[in-house]
């Protein structure tokens, strides 16, 4: 600190006050000690010292693509619960899934000093973890896995669930299912087109780039791929890769008053009460989100880290009727 | 600029921001930038940036009854896009309806300094609003009116839409509408009562005890309610007071085999989707949170408060199908 006043021609008392957060000081010296700071190479320092000791945050941060979507909202709600026990708020943003979103709100974070981060990772990636500047606080990578070495990561076993609704498909006696989902590259994606291919290719089939369909970004979108693939009569079924598609495929079949054996990927609310119900791969999500929030806490209270830093959580196969031929789409009649 | 930006962590914008001497900087990353300015020897205008100790949080906090239940969640994520576009995040906690969670909420929320606080007060009230101790940052009730003078408060026209969705069901023949509703301790909840008692009276009816719940906080409760009606056969068409009584209704009719026409209270996603589809009384949801964004954000900017203090967003009844009478309900045929 005595070479930073120095530097900075000013009182060692006042950067005593700069780094304990005080806020009567004229912006021109602090200005002159952020520089003095930086030129000194003190910029660990001077984080650190943004984190004001003795006076904690006791928030965690929370990154999702997009707080409207049930299964985000289930998670986040699943982290606060278990949070909150422990006096912890949550502070929870939607990348959106893009990458600069994403390392803004990062910093947006780190700069509000949470004391853990839960991430999940944007579709577009942003800058490695490695470039993050200053000290990272414990993280946590949700749904998929990130870049930041010695992080914990939770997963779903997607390749697993996807392959056994693909293996039903085909058991049901299709032959052309159809892969209704959004891009690869959402590592999420990639997996459940694995466990799709994996299936099929245990029946002797191979994926027929006619009916994998990367596009369905939205419930709307969605619904335009199956009725394409309706109407040219190319698919016998469909695997819908989430609950967007899911319920894309719902609403085509309502609108043309024909189905096609669907399971979809993500149960949800109203699954059980369409027509006919809809099957689906069940990820135990409020479990995954307890789980992220339980490692934050682990860390935080100092708590040796669990040797097995990536977990991957087993999903269920929720057969309802949708998977089954011969059923006639639910229509107002 | 770039290089300050890139040794820095932060967005180019940002450092435009810092050396234009703007007020609104987080001081952490204001502390980087100076630091990566005194690296690399970058010292134009610094004496003119504004590098602010002490804190602004930029931070809203958000206090909902339950993330995980949409209608909360499609709030929160308008607030967020708004928020976001001032630079401010959000801090979302669910209060469960319990008001001394409410109250350790607002005192957690503002012990971290949130600029302000958008507010749905609880079922279960807590203390009021005069002993909330210490400076009180700008206020929006939100959904239901709270006891602070000088708040701002949005509410939807809860007695109007219920009134209209009564009308209608009775339009349609009915004479015993069933009420399946929560506590009408919570206020929207009386207003919808209080709509659908209106349109009895306009019809010379008076509403039937036997005929009126407030049991029905979850779907399944509202599922029992309603089977119930239909095996006494009290009741010849439900206004389902809130989304999880519709989806009760719906799971009701379906394990019945039979149904009863039926309107509900708010919009769900797939309400188009089930059979037969589902009327409903919808709130511009999204609109109310972007408003309650927009006030907070007007008082932080110092704007003079609005005279009207108490906005009421009209409702819209968009009827599917399901207020009509004779058709099956959706089975798994």
């Amino acid at each position: 600190m005595n070479d930073v006043a120095r530097e900075a021609g000013v009182a060692l008392k006042t950067v005593s006050r700069f780094v304990n957060g005080e806020r009567n000081i004229d912006p021109v010296l602090a200005g002159r000690i952020g520089a003095a700071i930086g030129t000194l190479g003190y910029r660990r320092n001077l984080a650190a010292a943004s984190l004001r000791p003795g006076r904690s945050s006791r928030t965690i941060g929370l990154i999702i693509s997009d707080l409207a979507n049930p299964y985000y909202s289930t998670i986040a709600r699943a982290i606060e619960l278990l949070a909150r026990e422990h006096g912890f708020l949550l502070t929870t943003a939607s990348s959106d899934e893009e990458g600069d979103r994403h390392d803004a709100l990062v910093d947006r974070l780190l700069g509000q000093q949470v004391e853990g981060l839960i991430v999940v990772p944007p579709r577009q990636a942003g800058r490695a973890w490695s470039q993050v500047p200053g000290p990272v606080p414990p993280v946590v990578f949700l749904d998929r896995p990130g870049d930041l070495a010695g992080a914990d990561t939770i997963l779903a076993d997607n390749a697993g669930g996807a392959r056994a609704a693909t293996v039903e498909l085909l058991a049901q006696g299709a032959r052309s299912v159809a892969f209704v989902g959004d891009s690869r590259a959402i590592s999420t994606m990639a997996e459940r087109y694995r466990g799709y291919a994996d299936a099929l290719a245990e029946h002797g089939l191979a994926p027929d780039p006619a009916l994998v369909s990367a596009a369905a970004h939205s419930k709307d979108q969605a619904a335009a791929v199956v009725a394409e693939l309706m109407a040219s009569g190319a698919a016998d079924a469909v695997f819908a890769a989430n609950n967007r598609a899911s319920l894309g495929a719902v609403l085509a079949f309502r609108e043309s008053g024909r189905r096609l054996p669907l399971i979809g990927f993500d149960d949800f609310e109203a699954a059980a009460l369409l027509t006919p119900a809809v099957s689906v791969v069940s990820q135990d999500v409020t479990e995954m989100g307890r789980l992220a929030a339980e490692l934050v806490l682990d860390r935080l209270s100092g708590a040796p880290a669990r040797s097995d830093r990536l977990q991957i959580l087993p999903t269920r196969l929720i057969l309802r009727g949708s998977e089954r031929v011969g059923h006639a789409a639910g229509g107002d009649r």
